[in-house]
């Protein structure tokens, strides 16, 4: 059934479990990678190898990207054998990366005058969330394109939540809580620091917040890390946290908003870089920067 | 019987709540609060009007304090007619204000030199949660003091947590608590704001994170009063905030501990009572604040 | 001779003024500006007024671009009936606008592609330096297009500094001595506005600084405006100053620098232009910024 | 003759060289500092040699108080076998360190009381300005107090500026301009290590700045050892650097007047202070944290 037949790209942490969840429920995907020996993780009985984009997008209804950044997305759409080449007049490409609502705009127009289709749909979520389907899955463009993609999306995560017909509004939710998770990392790696300097366990400190005032999974989980100093394994890079802050930082000129911790972020993760820490965890480049600067 | 007789000082919003509850468990108070008409709310089968520090710690074997900021601590402790003048031997004071572990510190030397105890307890939690009971009380100090003061707290909060010996530790940790509050705050008002100038709902925004990952009673709570711009009633107000914020600076700087989101929070709310808004809740303090430099 | 013909292109504050010197000595501009009426202001005999910028750069050996921004110098160089369209072989393009050291890498690569040269020439002085030939200019580029260039900057400015051979040196320059200048109104509206607090009278501070330790052009004129709060004329608009700080910043970004101050100021004038304020003097921007925030 | 013998307090760095200027100009030093040693450095001749600040004072019209903070001031004034044990009715505390106002003010109030006089005299200037007699002396505090002290400060620097009545305003001008002197420098680093990484020589570009726009001292000479990584010899300590940081910062708290750059140096120059480099020189705590946050 060509329904069950889409194209898939970008397997990278975040895109290979995800894709193992629809070979799951039953899809046959199409799938590119740019190393593509990634698909060997895949189960070859419900996959199709491709070696251009164009491939991956050729006969489906749906495709579905999950690529690193605003160039990459642009480039595997409209460069040369990207998809847009063959996607199927009105099918739909599922965005799923963490862009620029921009690049969500400029995209979106692209396909309709192709005669195809667009929905921002990024993710909420570490590799862990995308493999047991726990995903938040954030959705903007026409509506036609959210009920088209919902049976996809449900494979991936545990909720879908609407934010409206502009296509880039999802992307502006996802810049916004990247942006507030690296704060919050930022305040738990000063507060505990402060803790450690004053004679205190930062580990006792980061539990005690995590059960009560700051019972969430981002205080607990990464309070955990940043408290312990646990800096492995990599998760999610320095650089692409980096990344993140200067899409919030990008987002923050574009509407004009100041946004002081926004600053405070992308100079923290920026000095990472600078430092030569673009391929450690966030939690290291963030925690470790604040435990340096006070001597320990 | 006299272990049921208490000295209890300062009747504000937090301590009002907390001697209805002493009362209930069948203590009976010896008050004394600046304004003493506030003890007209409380039973009067039950409570001693106090005139001063000094007359609600006598041949009391504990005393209370529920203060505003440590000078005005240290003044009902050490001053003319204060606490230490009438406090009997052995007895403990049990200190609940949010102070530096400076004066902490200070203070347990006075009252060991006087022949009596002090034991830090600050509590997390907003007037509504010292009314149920569901504050968090944080302590430090010598075992004893605890072991004397438990009965006490368990009136108070739903749980006690202890760290250490060191008579500052529990206070460095609400300082650092604070921080954490009052930095979420600004990173919920700078997310939502940016949201609104891209055109989403900043309600939408703040109730899908209060919901998912920021799912914690800060960011429910908080975050819905600054998404709505629900700056009424004055709850805890910008210049006691702005307190905390110097409580956190202080101790930053006495412990060689940079912290560049205590800044930014400093500078917010100094910038709040620089603009005469003082007695505006914090909530209005921040997120007015964020609101204005971006123009709406 | 034709040695005396070039182009002249951009006759906003400072270009006007600049053109006005090149004519009084003795040389003949084929001008363009996008309002043509403000070429009115020169002297018929000496210049032809020209429609597009191409016609401004046909059979010239020099042309000059002296423009608001990089989006602005690359329409009137690379779009349509732009420079490179009639700039001859061998000629070569002085381009004088602040912009970034990419653009100018760029735009020297499709010059000498298209057989012409570039030179980056950005110039330090505000209008009243342009007419009175005060200005500072700055050049980086190849050899050849220096001495070609001399003679010609050689009447616009008391001295010209030359940054090296990669074209984009003296841009990087512009750039930051830009950021330095801006940092200093920042630094004065904050230490002035201590002073008032403090009941000291800014403008007594303010010249006892620039004529001591800080006797120096920037602190004595931007220092008295800023000390008296004089925001009239508007010489420099604040949204033009908030450009200039995200090139610093943008800057700071591809060199991997982290820059505190250059956060600050960015945020100072990205909230001068989210409270409407692009259009009043970066005096006033920077000044009535930090004011407001003290409420005075 | 009585006039010509005066206290002199304080032979750090500055004071030894004021202490030589006043004895070339014929007075007799009655001189206190904790290593007495110190003081073989002066001419023996024209020197008592003091056990305690109060022996300074005895007899005197004049003190001279020239110390590293307000803790040390107010221990010399007040403490045990202090200033104020001795000083004669009528005679002068002419008090020329870098401390808060509200310290001259409780002095002056103090003095007043002991029926003496007080004049705050901070001073600008590096070393090698005090024994050149280049410094630049702000007073503030009463006219007879000024019209005393005046023949003594004419000695000592270039120039005596009188920032009126208040006895705290030349502290706060003094906090002021060190505060300016600190960003200035923060500015330079930040700028020059963006040139560096850009391919620029630092040293051309501060000799660039320092010799057309920045041609000030500040700029010269300061600007010349950033460019330059000199960080040798130290002259003027991080620790005393943070130290003045904290003044601004503290009256910026105190008169409500939110400093965004006085935040950022005073993370700057902890920081240095948390790494351990409180005793290099405060070029080098600034200097080198901007390098070291751009991984050179």
């Amino acid at each position: 059934m060509m329904d069950k037949r889409i194209g898939f790209i970008g397997l990278g942490n975040m895109g290979i479990n995800m894709a193992k969840n629809l070979i799951s429920e039953g899809y046959h995907l199409q799938v590119y990678n740019r190393t593509l020996s990634k698909a060997d993780e895949l189960d070859a009985a419900h996959i199709t190898k491709c070696n251009t984009p164009a491939d991956a997008a050729e006969g489906v209804h749906i495709v579905i990207t999950m690529l690193a950044d605003d160039e990459i997305l642009k480039e595997i759409t409209l460069g040369n054998e990207g998809i847009l080449e063959k996607l199927p007049e009105h099918a739909l490409h599922i965005s799923m990366s963490t862009i620029s609502p921009e690049t969500s705009e400029q995209l979106a127009t692209l396909h309709e005058e192709a005669g195809s289709h667009y929905l921002a749909a990024p993710v909420f979520g570490r590799p862990e969330a995308a493999e047991a389907r726990k995903l938040w899955v954030c959705v903007s463009g026409d509506q036609h394109a959210k009920d088209t993609a919902k049976p996809v999306l449900d494979c991936l995560g545990q909720g879908i939540i609407d934010f409206g017909d502009t296509v880039g509004g999802a992307n502006v939710v996802k810049v916004a809580g990247n942006f507030m998770i690296m704060a919050s990392m930022e305040m738990m790696a000063e507060a505990y620091t402060l803790a450690e300097k004053n004679g205190l366990d930062r580990t006792q400190v980061a539990a005690f917040f995590g059960s009560t005032l700051f019972n969430a999974p981002i205080f607990q989980n990464y309070g955990k890390a940043i408290a312990g100093k646990q800096y492995q394994p990599v998760g999610f890079k320095s650089k692409l946290g980096y990344k993140d802050a200067r899409l919030a930082f990008k987002l923050s000129q574009a509407s004009e908003t100041p946004m002081p911790l926004v600053n405070a972020l992308h100079g923290r993760l920026l000095t990472a870089v600078a430092k030569g820490r673009g391929d450690t965890d966030w939690v290291e480049g963030i925690g470790r920067g604040v435990s340096e600067d006070a001597g320990v």
